[in-house]
Protein backbone atom coordinates (compact mmCIF):
# COMPACT_ATOMS: atom_id res chain seq x y z
CA UNK A 1 0.00 0.00 0.00
CA UNK A 2 1.09 3.41 -1.10
CA UNK A 3 1.82 6.36 1.58
CA UNK A 4 0.08 9.36 0.71
CA UNK A 5 1.68 12.42 1.80
CA UNK A 6 0.96 16.20 1.76
CA UNK A 7 3.72 18.49 1.11
CA UNK A 8 1.42 21.65 2.21
CA UNK A 9 3.55 24.87 1.97
CA UNK A 10 7.25 25.57 2.59
CA UNK A 11 10.47 27.50 1.27
CA UNK A 12 13.70 26.20 -0.98
CA UNK A 13 14.54 23.71 1.36
CA UNK A 14 11.27 21.65 0.78
CA UNK A 15 12.55 21.19 -3.09
CA UNK A 16 15.12 18.90 -1.89
CA UNK A 17 13.62 17.03 0.50
CA UNK A 18 10.40 16.39 -2.51
CA UNK A 19 12.99 15.44 -4.88
CA UNK A 20 14.15 13.05 -2.50
CA UNK A 21 10.98 12.04 -1.01
CA UNK A 22 9.99 11.60 -4.84
CA UNK A 23 12.73 9.11 -5.72
CA UNK A 24 11.20 7.15 -2.01
CA UNK A 25 9.35 4.07 -3.20
CA UNK A 26 5.88 3.29 -2.36
CA UNK A 27 4.61 7.12 -1.73
CA UNK A 28 2.53 9.33 -3.42
CA UNK A 29 2.96 12.97 -3.27
CA UNK A 30 0.55 15.79 -3.14
CA UNK A 31 2.52 19.36 -3.28
CA UNK A 32 -0.18 21.96 -2.30
CA UNK A 33 1.58 25.49 -2.68
CA UNK A 34 3.94 24.76 -5.19
CA UNK A 35 2.53 26.11 -8.59
CA UNK A 36 4.64 28.69 -9.68
CA UNK A 37 7.52 26.08 -9.83
CA UNK A 38 6.11 24.04 -13.12
CA UNK A 39 9.41 23.49 -14.59
CA UNK A 40 11.46 20.66 -13.02
CA UNK A 41 8.30 19.65 -10.76
CA UNK A 42 6.07 18.10 -13.89
CA UNK A 43 5.13 14.21 -12.95
CA UNK A 44 4.28 15.76 -9.31
CA UNK A 45 0.77 16.02 -8.56
CA UNK A 46 0.70 19.73 -7.60
CA UNK A 47 -2.90 19.67 -5.90
CA UNK A 48 -5.63 23.16 -4.56
CA UNK A 49 -5.66 22.49 -0.71
CA UNK A 50 -9.33 22.86 -1.31
CA UNK A 51 -9.17 19.28 -3.09
CA UNK A 52 -6.92 17.25 -0.77
CA UNK A 53 -8.16 14.00 -0.35
CA UNK A 54 -7.72 14.72 3.31
CA UNK A 55 -9.23 11.96 4.97
CA UNK A 56 -7.00 9.70 3.15
CA UNK A 57 -3.50 11.50 3.89
CA UNK A 58 -0.73 9.41 5.73
CA UNK A 59 1.59 11.93 6.20
CA UNK A 60 1.04 16.05 6.04
CA UNK A 61 4.63 17.88 5.58
CA UNK A 62 4.04 21.50 7.00
CA UNK A 63 7.18 24.20 6.74
CA UNK A 64 9.61 24.55 8.85
CA UNK A 65 7.68 27.50 9.96
CA UNK A 66 4.89 25.63 10.71
CA UNK A 67 1.55 27.79 10.85
CA UNK A 68 0.86 31.15 12.15
CA UNK A 69 -1.57 32.64 14.87
CA UNK A 70 -4.02 32.11 12.23
CA UNK A 71 -3.20 28.91 11.14
CA UNK A 72 -1.82 30.47 8.32
CA UNK A 73 0.72 27.76 5.94
CA UNK A 74 3.51 29.93 4.45
CA UNK A 75 3.62 29.11 0.76
CA UNK A 76 7.10 31.28 -0.93
CA UNK A 77 6.32 29.05 -3.96
CA UNK A 78 2.61 30.15 -4.66
CA UNK A 79 0.19 33.08 -3.98
CA UNK A 80 -2.47 30.89 -2.84
CA UNK A 81 -3.54 30.97 0.73
CA UNK A 82 -3.59 28.18 2.89
CA UNK A 83 -5.30 28.55 6.22
CA UNK A 84 -5.27 24.91 8.71
CA UNK A 85 -8.19 24.85 10.78
CA UNK A 86 -9.28 22.43 13.41
CA UNK A 87 -11.88 20.73 11.44
CA UNK A 88 -9.13 20.09 8.89
CA UNK A 89 -7.10 18.85 11.82
CA UNK A 90 -10.54 16.72 12.51
CA UNK A 91 -11.08 15.11 8.86
CA UNK A 92 -7.63 13.26 9.01
CA UNK A 93 -7.41 9.72 10.00
CA UNK A 94 -5.92 8.38 13.76
CA UNK A 95 -3.41 7.26 12.42
CA UNK A 96 -2.16 9.92 10.39
CA UNK A 97 1.12 12.34 10.91
CA UNK A 98 1.81 15.93 11.18
CA UNK A 99 5.50 16.99 10.32
CA UNK A 100 6.44 20.50 10.48
CA UNK A 101 9.91 22.31 11.51
CA UNK A 102 8.44 24.38 14.88
CA UNK A 103 5.13 24.61 16.35
CA UNK A 104 3.52 27.83 17.90
CA UNK A 105 0.64 27.30 20.43
CA UNK A 106 -2.35 27.81 17.88
CA UNK A 107 -0.58 24.83 16.53
CA UNK A 108 0.03 22.54 19.36
CA UNK A 109 -3.02 23.48 20.32
CA UNK A 110 -5.01 22.67 17.42
CA UNK A 111 -3.03 19.43 17.33
CA UNK A 112 -3.68 18.35 20.89
CA UNK A 113 -7.10 19.27 21.07
CA UNK A 114 -7.84 16.85 17.54
CA UNK A 115 -5.27 14.28 19.01
CA UNK A 116 -2.97 14.38 15.61
CA UNK A 117 0.34 13.22 15.78
CA UNK A 118 2.57 16.34 15.58
CA UNK A 119 6.34 16.14 15.04
CA UNK A 120 8.66 18.83 15.21
CA UNK A 121 11.51 18.11 13.14
CA UNK A 122 13.74 21.17 14.91
CA UNK A 123 13.47 19.83 18.30
CA UNK A 124 14.81 16.25 17.59
CA UNK A 125 18.45 16.41 18.55
CA UNK A 126 19.06 14.51 14.94
CA UNK A 127 17.96 17.61 13.11
CA UNK A 128 19.38 19.59 15.53
CA UNK A 129 23.06 18.50 14.89
CA UNK A 130 22.94 17.82 10.96
CA UNK A 131 21.69 22.15 10.84
CA UNK A 132 24.17 22.93 12.89
CA UNK A 133 26.73 22.09 10.13
CA UNK A 134 25.47 24.52 7.68
CA UNK A 135 24.83 26.93 10.73
CA UNK A 136 28.50 27.03 11.89
CA UNK A 137 29.45 27.68 7.86
CA UNK A 138 26.88 30.52 7.68
CA UNK A 139 29.00 31.94 11.01
CA UNK A 140 31.98 31.15 9.04
CA UNK A 141 30.77 32.86 5.90
CA UNK A 142 30.18 35.79 8.24
CA UNK A 143 32.64 35.96 10.13
CA UNK A 144 34.87 36.13 6.62
CA UNK A 145 32.91 38.90 5.58
CA UNK A 146 32.41 41.13 8.53
CA UNK A 147 36.29 41.28 9.36
CA UNK A 148 39.44 42.50 8.13
CA UNK A 149 41.85 39.63 9.33
CA UNK A 150 41.83 36.16 8.74
CA UNK A 151 39.43 33.34 11.06
CA UNK A 152 43.09 31.74 11.33
CA UNK A 153 44.84 33.41 14.55
CA UNK A 154 42.07 35.27 15.52
CA UNK A 155 40.71 35.20 19.15
CA UNK A 156 37.05 33.60 19.41
CA UNK A 157 34.70 33.44 22.10
CA UNK A 158 31.99 30.91 21.53
CA UNK A 159 28.93 31.21 24.33
CA UNK A 160 27.10 27.95 24.89
CA UNK A 161 28.27 24.61 24.24
CA UNK A 162 25.07 23.04 22.97
CA UNK A 163 24.18 21.52 19.29
CA UNK A 164 24.90 24.72 17.67
CA UNK A 165 27.97 25.77 20.34
CA UNK A 166 30.11 23.13 19.87
CA UNK A 167 29.95 22.44 15.80
CA UNK A 168 30.63 25.96 16.05
CA UNK A 169 33.59 25.81 18.53
CA UNK A 170 34.82 22.62 15.82
CA UNK A 171 34.67 24.67 13.33
CA UNK A 172 36.37 27.83 14.20
CA UNK A 173 39.38 25.77 15.88
CA UNK A 174 39.69 23.46 12.44
CA UNK A 175 40.54 26.59 10.68
CA UNK A 176 43.50 27.49 12.98
CA UNK A 177 41.15 30.47 15.62
CA UNK A 178 42.27 30.79 19.10
CA UNK A 179 38.74 28.75 20.57
CA UNK A 180 37.42 29.71 23.76
CA UNK A 181 33.97 27.99 25.21
CA UNK A 182 32.42 30.02 27.55
CA UNK A 183 29.78 27.50 29.67
CA UNK A 184 28.41 27.17 33.20
CA UNK A 185 28.47 23.27 33.03
CA UNK A 186 31.23 21.54 34.83
CA UNK A 187 31.50 18.54 32.50
CA UNK A 188 31.17 20.67 29.53
CA UNK A 189 34.23 22.78 30.51
CA UNK A 190 35.73 19.15 31.21
CA UNK A 191 35.02 18.07 28.11
CA UNK A 192 36.21 21.79 26.28
CA UNK A 193 39.53 20.81 27.86
CA UNK A 194 39.65 17.71 26.24
CA UNK A 195 39.42 19.00 22.88
CA UNK A 196 42.37 21.01 23.05
CA UNK A 197 39.91 24.72 23.80
CA UNK A 198 40.11 27.12 26.39
CA UNK A 199 37.20 26.74 28.76
CA UNK A 200 35.73 29.92 30.04
CA UNK A 201 33.08 29.98 33.61
CA UNK A 202 30.20 31.39 31.80
CA UNK A 203 30.03 34.06 34.44
CA UNK A 204 33.19 35.11 34.50
CA UNK A 205 32.92 36.14 30.93
CA UNK A 206 33.55 39.86 30.90
CA UNK A 207 36.94 39.03 32.52
CA UNK A 208 38.01 37.86 28.71
CA UNK A 209 36.22 40.14 26.24
CA UNK A 210 39.12 42.22 26.22
CA UNK A 211 40.97 39.19 24.24
CA UNK A 212 38.44 38.37 21.57
CA UNK A 213 38.07 39.19 17.84
CA UNK A 214 34.56 37.16 17.60
CA UNK A 215 32.48 36.66 20.21
CA UNK A 216 29.86 33.91 18.89
CA UNK A 217 26.86 33.64 21.02
CA UNK A 218 24.47 30.22 20.89
CA UNK A 219 22.59 30.57 24.48
CA UNK A 220 18.88 32.04 23.76
CA UNK A 221 18.97 34.03 27.08
CA UNK A 222 20.69 37.63 27.43
CA UNK A 223 24.24 36.34 28.17
CA UNK A 224 26.47 38.89 25.95
CA UNK A 225 25.57 42.11 28.70
CA UNK A 226 26.90 45.27 29.04
CA UNK A 227 29.81 44.16 31.08
CA UNK A 228 30.71 41.83 28.50
CA UNK A 229 30.92 44.17 25.17
CA UNK A 230 32.44 46.97 27.14
CA UNK A 231 35.62 45.48 27.37
CA UNK A 232 35.95 44.03 23.52
CA UNK A 233 38.51 45.46 21.18
CA UNK A 234 36.30 48.30 18.99
CA UNK A 235 37.24 46.07 15.91
CA UNK A 236 35.36 43.30 17.87
CA UNK A 237 32.50 41.31 15.55
CA UNK A 238 29.87 39.19 17.32
CA UNK A 239 27.79 36.94 15.56
CA UNK A 240 24.38 35.81 17.92
CA UNK A 241 23.03 32.49 16.55
CA UNK A 242 20.50 32.41 19.47
CA UNK A 243 16.66 32.17 18.15
CA UNK A 244 15.19 35.88 17.65
CA UNK A 245 15.58 37.94 19.62
CA UNK A 246 19.24 36.76 20.52
CA UNK A 247 21.12 36.90 23.54
CA UNK A 248 23.16 40.04 23.04
CA UNK A 249 22.80 43.67 23.90
CA UNK A 250 22.47 45.00 20.77
CA UNK A 251 21.58 48.58 22.49
CA UNK A 252 24.57 49.01 24.52
CA UNK A 253 27.01 47.32 21.35
CA UNK A 254 25.36 49.80 18.46
CA UNK A 255 25.89 52.52 21.11
CA UNK A 256 29.83 50.80 21.73
CA UNK A 257 29.80 50.95 18.09
CA UNK A 258 30.85 47.45 18.13
CA UNK A 259 29.38 45.69 14.94
CA UNK A 260 26.24 42.96 16.25
CA UNK A 261 25.14 41.13 13.71
CA UNK A 262 21.60 38.58 14.92
CA UNK A 263 21.74 35.77 12.23
CA UNK A 264 18.55 34.36 11.16
CA UNK A 265 18.28 30.85 9.72
CA UNK A 266 21.72 30.47 8.03
CA UNK A 267 20.86 26.72 6.98
CA UNK A 268 18.48 27.52 4.59
CA UNK A 269 20.20 30.67 3.34
CA UNK A 270 23.82 28.91 2.90
CA UNK A 271 22.37 25.29 2.11
CA UNK A 272 18.97 25.15 0.99
CA UNK A 273 19.74 22.05 -0.88
CA UNK A 274 21.50 20.44 2.58
CA UNK A 275 18.81 21.70 5.39
CA UNK A 276 16.14 20.29 2.73
CA UNK A 277 18.38 17.07 2.20
CA UNK A 278 18.62 17.04 6.36
CA UNK A 279 14.85 16.97 6.68
CA UNK A 280 14.50 14.63 3.82
CA UNK A 281 16.86 12.49 5.38
CA UNK A 282 15.31 12.42 9.09
CA UNK A 283 11.60 12.31 7.73
CA UNK A 284 12.81 9.44 5.75
CA UNK A 285 13.95 7.93 8.65
CA UNK A 286 11.23 8.00 10.46
CA UNK A 287 8.96 6.92 8.19
CA UNK A 288 10.90 4.02 7.51
CA UNK A 289 11.83 2.76 11.10
CA UNK A 290 8.34 4.18 12.67
CA UNK A 291 6.35 2.16 10.44
CA UNK A 292 5.08 -0.02 12.60
CA UNK A 293 4.39 1.84 15.64
CA UNK A 294 3.14 4.19 13.74
CA UNK A 295 0.60 1.95 12.09
CA UNK A 296 1.96 2.25 8.27
CA UNK A 297 2.82 -1.62 7.22
CA UNK B 1 71.07 55.84 13.66
CA UNK B 2 67.45 56.39 12.58
CA UNK B 3 66.05 54.07 9.11
CA UNK B 4 64.55 55.95 6.66
CA UNK B 5 61.54 54.71 5.30
CA UNK B 6 59.64 55.62 2.54
CA UNK B 7 55.92 53.77 1.61
CA UNK B 8 55.00 55.27 -1.66
CA UNK B 9 51.57 54.24 -2.42
CA UNK B 10 49.76 50.95 -1.44
CA UNK B 11 46.15 49.94 -0.50
CA UNK B 12 44.25 48.74 2.67
CA UNK B 13 46.54 46.14 3.40
CA UNK B 14 49.10 49.42 3.82
CA UNK B 15 47.77 50.86 6.99
CA UNK B 16 48.47 47.63 8.80
CA UNK B 17 51.49 47.67 7.21
CA UNK B 18 52.54 51.39 8.35
CA UNK B 19 50.71 50.80 11.72
CA UNK B 20 53.17 48.09 12.69
CA UNK B 21 56.21 50.07 11.09
CA UNK B 22 55.35 52.59 13.07
CA UNK B 23 55.51 50.62 16.21
CA UNK B 24 59.22 49.00 15.64
CA UNK B 25 61.68 51.39 16.88
CA UNK B 26 64.51 53.05 15.01
CA UNK B 27 62.73 54.23 12.06
CA UNK B 28 61.72 57.11 10.48
CA UNK B 29 58.55 56.84 8.31
CA UNK B 30 57.96 59.02 5.67
CA UNK B 31 54.04 58.50 3.82
CA UNK B 32 53.62 59.34 -0.06
CA UNK B 33 49.99 59.20 -1.09
CA UNK B 34 48.35 58.77 1.87
CA UNK B 35 46.96 62.50 1.65
CA UNK B 36 43.01 61.54 1.65
CA UNK B 37 43.77 59.70 5.32
CA UNK B 38 44.49 62.25 7.92
CA UNK B 39 42.18 60.62 10.39
CA UNK B 40 43.89 58.52 12.85
CA UNK B 41 47.05 58.75 10.91
CA UNK B 42 48.25 61.87 12.42
CA UNK B 43 52.05 61.82 14.25
CA UNK B 44 52.82 60.51 10.81
CA UNK B 45 54.74 62.40 7.97
CA UNK B 46 53.00 62.64 5.26
CA UNK B 47 55.09 63.97 2.46
CA UNK B 48 54.75 64.88 -0.97
CA UNK B 49 56.36 62.31 -3.75
CA UNK B 50 58.67 65.60 -5.11
CA UNK B 51 59.74 66.78 -1.28
CA UNK B 52 61.39 63.26 -0.47
CA UNK B 53 64.79 63.06 0.61
CA UNK B 54 65.65 60.49 -2.04
CA UNK B 55 69.66 60.39 -1.48
CA UNK B 56 68.67 59.91 2.46
CA UNK B 57 66.13 56.87 2.04
CA UNK B 58 67.25 53.62 3.09
CA UNK B 59 64.34 51.58 2.35
CA UNK B 60 61.23 52.41 -0.18
CA UNK B 61 58.27 50.23 -0.14
CA UNK B 62 56.15 50.14 -3.38
CA UNK B 63 52.86 48.94 -3.45
CA UNK B 64 52.22 44.92 -3.97
CA UNK B 65 51.04 45.77 -7.51
CA UNK B 66 55.21 47.56 -8.08
CA UNK B 67 54.70 50.07 -10.93
CA UNK B 68 52.93 50.16 -14.48
CA UNK B 69 55.00 49.87 -17.78
CA UNK B 70 55.41 53.57 -17.67
CA UNK B 71 56.66 53.40 -13.59
CA UNK B 72 53.12 54.58 -12.21
CA UNK B 73 52.69 54.07 -8.72
CA UNK B 74 48.96 52.94 -7.94
CA UNK B 75 47.62 55.42 -4.67
CA UNK B 76 44.43 54.29 -3.58
CA UNK B 77 44.19 57.08 -0.67
CA UNK B 78 45.58 60.12 -2.97
CA UNK B 79 44.56 61.43 -6.29
CA UNK B 80 48.33 62.38 -6.47
CA UNK B 81 49.70 60.75 -9.79
CA UNK B 82 53.18 59.19 -8.72
CA UNK B 83 55.60 58.36 -11.71
CA UNK B 84 59.06 56.45 -10.98
CA UNK B 85 61.99 57.13 -13.41
CA UNK B 86 65.11 55.87 -14.13
CA UNK B 87 66.70 59.25 -12.58
CA UNK B 88 64.52 59.01 -9.25
CA UNK B 89 66.28 55.23 -8.51
CA UNK B 90 69.59 56.64 -9.63
CA UNK B 91 69.02 59.43 -6.66
CA UNK B 92 68.82 56.53 -4.26
CA UNK B 93 71.95 55.34 -2.14
CA UNK B 94 73.68 52.39 -2.93
CA UNK B 95 72.99 50.61 -0.22
CA UNK B 96 68.85 51.85 -0.32
CA UNK B 97 66.72 48.38 -0.89
CA UNK B 98 62.93 48.61 -2.54
CA UNK B 99 60.44 46.34 -1.34
CA UNK B 100 57.60 45.47 -4.08
CA UNK B 101 55.05 42.94 -4.00
CA UNK B 102 55.65 42.06 -7.56
CA UNK B 103 57.60 43.14 -10.18
CA UNK B 104 56.84 43.72 -14.25
CA UNK B 105 59.29 43.99 -16.85
CA UNK B 106 59.39 47.94 -16.86
CA UNK B 107 60.58 47.81 -12.80
CA UNK B 108 62.69 44.73 -12.84
CA UNK B 109 64.27 46.84 -16.05
CA UNK B 110 64.79 50.05 -13.95
CA UNK B 111 66.24 48.28 -10.64
CA UNK B 112 68.73 46.32 -12.76
CA UNK B 113 69.99 49.21 -14.77
CA UNK B 114 70.34 51.50 -11.82
CA UNK B 115 71.48 48.47 -9.82
CA UNK B 116 68.98 49.24 -6.74
CA UNK B 117 68.29 45.79 -4.97
CA UNK B 118 64.61 45.36 -5.32
CA UNK B 119 62.77 42.70 -3.37
CA UNK B 120 59.58 41.31 -4.58
CA UNK B 121 57.68 39.85 -1.45
CA UNK B 122 55.16 38.08 -3.23
CA UNK B 123 58.20 36.11 -4.87
CA UNK B 124 58.97 35.12 -1.44
CA UNK B 125 58.19 31.11 -0.34
CA UNK B 126 57.17 33.00 3.33
CA UNK B 127 54.78 35.42 2.07
CA UNK B 128 53.32 33.45 -0.34
CA UNK B 129 52.40 30.42 2.25
CA UNK B 130 51.22 33.03 4.77
CA UNK B 131 49.19 34.69 2.15
CA UNK B 132 47.90 31.48 1.22
CA UNK B 133 45.59 31.56 4.29
CA UNK B 134 43.51 34.15 3.60
CA UNK B 135 42.87 33.25 0.32
CA UNK B 136 42.10 29.65 1.42
CA UNK B 137 39.28 31.54 3.49
CA UNK B 138 38.10 33.54 0.90
CA UNK B 139 37.84 30.76 -1.08
CA UNK B 140 35.43 29.15 1.72
CA UNK B 141 33.48 32.08 1.47
CA UNK B 142 33.22 31.73 -2.24
CA UNK B 143 32.13 28.45 -1.82
CA UNK B 144 29.60 28.58 0.76
CA UNK B 145 28.13 32.09 -0.95
CA UNK B 146 28.01 29.85 -4.27
CA UNK B 147 26.58 26.97 -3.54
CA UNK B 148 23.14 25.51 -1.74
CA UNK B 149 24.92 22.70 -0.09
CA UNK B 150 27.48 22.79 2.88
CA UNK B 151 30.96 22.70 2.02
CA UNK B 152 30.95 19.63 4.71
CA UNK B 153 30.16 16.11 3.08
CA UNK B 154 30.46 18.25 -0.70
CA UNK B 155 33.60 16.42 -3.01
CA UNK B 156 36.37 19.04 -3.36
CA UNK B 157 38.91 18.57 -6.34
CA UNK B 158 41.95 20.77 -5.79
CA UNK B 159 44.43 20.75 -8.64
CA UNK B 160 48.06 21.85 -7.64
CA UNK B 161 49.47 21.05 -4.14
CA UNK B 162 51.39 24.30 -4.07
CA UNK B 163 51.27 26.68 -1.79
CA UNK B 164 48.30 27.58 -2.07
CA UNK B 165 46.68 24.63 -3.16
CA UNK B 166 47.94 22.74 -0.05
CA UNK B 167 46.25 24.92 2.19
CA UNK B 168 43.14 25.22 0.37
CA UNK B 169 43.13 20.65 0.51
CA UNK B 170 43.79 21.44 4.14
CA UNK B 171 41.25 23.83 5.51
CA UNK B 172 38.32 22.28 3.01
CA UNK B 173 39.22 19.39 4.32
CA UNK B 174 39.02 20.23 7.98
CA UNK B 175 35.92 21.87 7.54
CA UNK B 176 34.49 17.76 6.67
CA UNK B 177 34.81 18.09 2.79
CA UNK B 178 35.83 14.89 0.79
CA UNK B 179 38.92 16.59 -0.92
CA UNK B 180 41.30 14.81 -3.63
CA UNK B 181 43.89 16.44 -4.96
CA UNK B 182 45.42 16.66 -8.38
CA UNK B 183 48.93 16.84 -9.17
CA UNK B 184 51.75 15.72 -11.45
CA UNK B 185 54.55 15.20 -8.93
CA UNK B 186 54.67 11.84 -7.47
CA UNK B 187 56.22 12.89 -4.15
CA UNK B 188 53.26 15.13 -3.67
CA UNK B 189 50.83 12.50 -4.36
CA UNK B 190 52.72 10.60 -1.69
CA UNK B 191 52.34 13.17 0.20
CA UNK B 192 48.29 14.03 -0.02
CA UNK B 193 47.81 10.73 0.42
CA UNK B 194 49.63 10.63 3.96
CA UNK B 195 47.22 13.36 4.44
CA UNK B 196 44.48 11.34 4.47
CA UNK B 197 43.25 12.96 0.94
CA UNK B 198 42.93 11.62 -2.08
CA UNK B 199 45.39 11.37 -4.84
CA UNK B 200 44.34 12.22 -8.56
CA UNK B 201 47.03 11.81 -11.76
CA UNK B 202 46.96 15.29 -13.17
CA UNK B 203 46.24 14.33 -16.03
CA UNK B 204 43.62 11.86 -15.83
CA UNK B 205 41.65 14.66 -14.10
CA UNK B 206 38.41 14.45 -16.57
CA UNK B 207 37.92 10.65 -15.15
CA UNK B 208 37.20 12.11 -11.73
CA UNK B 209 35.36 15.38 -12.53
CA UNK B 210 31.82 13.65 -12.52
CA UNK B 211 32.04 13.37 -9.00
CA UNK B 212 32.70 16.98 -7.94
CA UNK B 213 30.71 19.43 -6.85
CA UNK B 214 33.50 22.12 -6.15
CA UNK B 215 36.71 22.01 -8.45
CA UNK B 216 39.50 24.62 -7.35
CA UNK B 217 42.33 25.69 -9.40
CA UNK B 218 45.51 27.07 -8.38
CA UNK B 219 47.70 25.83 -11.38
CA UNK B 220 48.73 29.11 -13.56
CA UNK B 221 48.64 27.06 -16.63
CA UNK B 222 45.56 25.93 -18.53
CA UNK B 223 44.47 22.95 -16.76
CA UNK B 224 40.83 23.14 -16.39
CA UNK B 225 40.05 21.77 -20.08
CA UNK B 226 36.88 21.25 -21.67
CA UNK B 227 37.37 17.30 -21.03
CA UNK B 228 37.50 17.78 -17.70
CA UNK B 229 34.62 20.53 -17.68
CA UNK B 230 32.42 18.14 -19.59
CA UNK B 231 31.84 15.75 -16.89
CA UNK B 232 31.33 18.03 -14.19
CA UNK B 233 27.56 17.76 -12.75
CA UNK B 234 25.57 20.57 -13.61
CA UNK B 235 25.32 22.28 -9.85
CA UNK B 236 29.23 22.15 -9.39
CA UNK B 237 31.05 25.38 -9.06
CA UNK B 238 34.46 25.78 -10.32
CA UNK B 239 36.62 28.77 -8.07
CA UNK B 240 40.13 29.17 -9.90
CA UNK B 241 42.91 30.97 -8.11
CA UNK B 242 45.20 31.02 -10.44
CA UNK B 243 46.68 34.59 -11.08
CA UNK B 244 45.14 36.05 -14.45
CA UNK B 245 44.21 34.49 -16.83
CA UNK B 246 43.52 31.41 -14.83
CA UNK B 247 43.99 27.94 -15.42
CA UNK B 248 40.51 27.54 -16.96
CA UNK B 249 38.49 27.16 -19.72
CA UNK B 250 35.79 30.05 -19.45
CA UNK B 251 34.33 29.89 -22.62
CA UNK B 252 33.32 26.10 -22.67
CA UNK B 253 32.39 26.19 -18.35
CA UNK B 254 29.65 29.27 -19.68
CA UNK B 255 28.65 27.26 -22.79
CA UNK B 256 27.94 24.62 -20.28
CA UNK B 257 26.14 26.74 -17.93
CA UNK B 258 28.94 25.83 -15.05
CA UNK B 259 29.62 28.67 -12.34
CA UNK B 260 33.45 29.14 -13.13
CA UNK B 261 34.65 32.22 -10.82
CA UNK B 262 38.02 33.58 -11.44
CA UNK B 263 39.13 34.82 -7.93
CA UNK B 264 40.73 38.24 -7.81
CA UNK B 265 43.39 38.83 -5.00
CA UNK B 266 41.24 37.02 -1.78
CA UNK B 267 43.94 38.60 0.71
CA UNK B 268 43.29 42.14 0.52
CA UNK B 269 39.47 41.63 0.17
CA UNK B 270 38.78 39.12 2.58
CA UNK B 271 41.72 39.62 5.21
CA UNK B 272 43.29 43.30 4.75
CA UNK B 273 44.32 44.31 7.77
CA UNK B 274 45.88 40.07 8.28
CA UNK B 275 48.02 40.60 4.38
CA UNK B 276 49.18 43.93 5.98
CA UNK B 277 50.15 42.35 8.74
CA UNK B 278 51.56 39.56 6.94
CA UNK B 279 53.92 42.77 4.62
CA UNK B 280 54.59 43.98 7.67
CA UNK B 281 55.74 40.85 9.70
CA UNK B 282 58.22 39.74 6.69
CA UNK B 283 59.46 43.83 5.74
CA UNK B 284 60.49 44.20 9.80
CA UNK B 285 62.10 40.37 9.75
CA UNK B 286 64.13 41.41 6.68
CA UNK B 287 64.96 44.44 8.04
CA UNK B 288 66.01 43.02 11.41
CA UNK B 289 67.91 40.02 10.61
CA UNK B 290 69.26 41.47 7.13
CA UNK B 291 70.55 44.74 8.95
CA UNK B 292 74.72 43.46 8.45
CA UNK B 293 74.45 42.20 5.01
CA UNK B 294 72.43 45.13 3.82
CA UNK B 295 74.88 47.88 5.59
CA UNK B 296 72.32 48.85 8.20
CA UNK B 297 74.56 48.80 11.06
Amino acid sequence: MKLLIAVIGGDARYLELIRQLQATGNIELNLVGYDKLEQGFTGLNQTEFEELDVEELDIVILPITGTDEEGRVETVFSIEEICITEEWFRRLKDKAVVFTGIANDHLSDLTTKTNTTLIQLLDRDDVAIYNSIPTAEGTIMMAIENTDYTIHSSRVIVTGFGRVGSTVANKFAALGAKVSVATRKSADLARITEMGLTPIELNKLPEHTSECDLLINTIPAMVITKESIQSLPSNAVIIDLASKPGGTDFDYAKQRGIEAILARSLPSIVAPKTAGKILADVITQIITKEKESLGWI
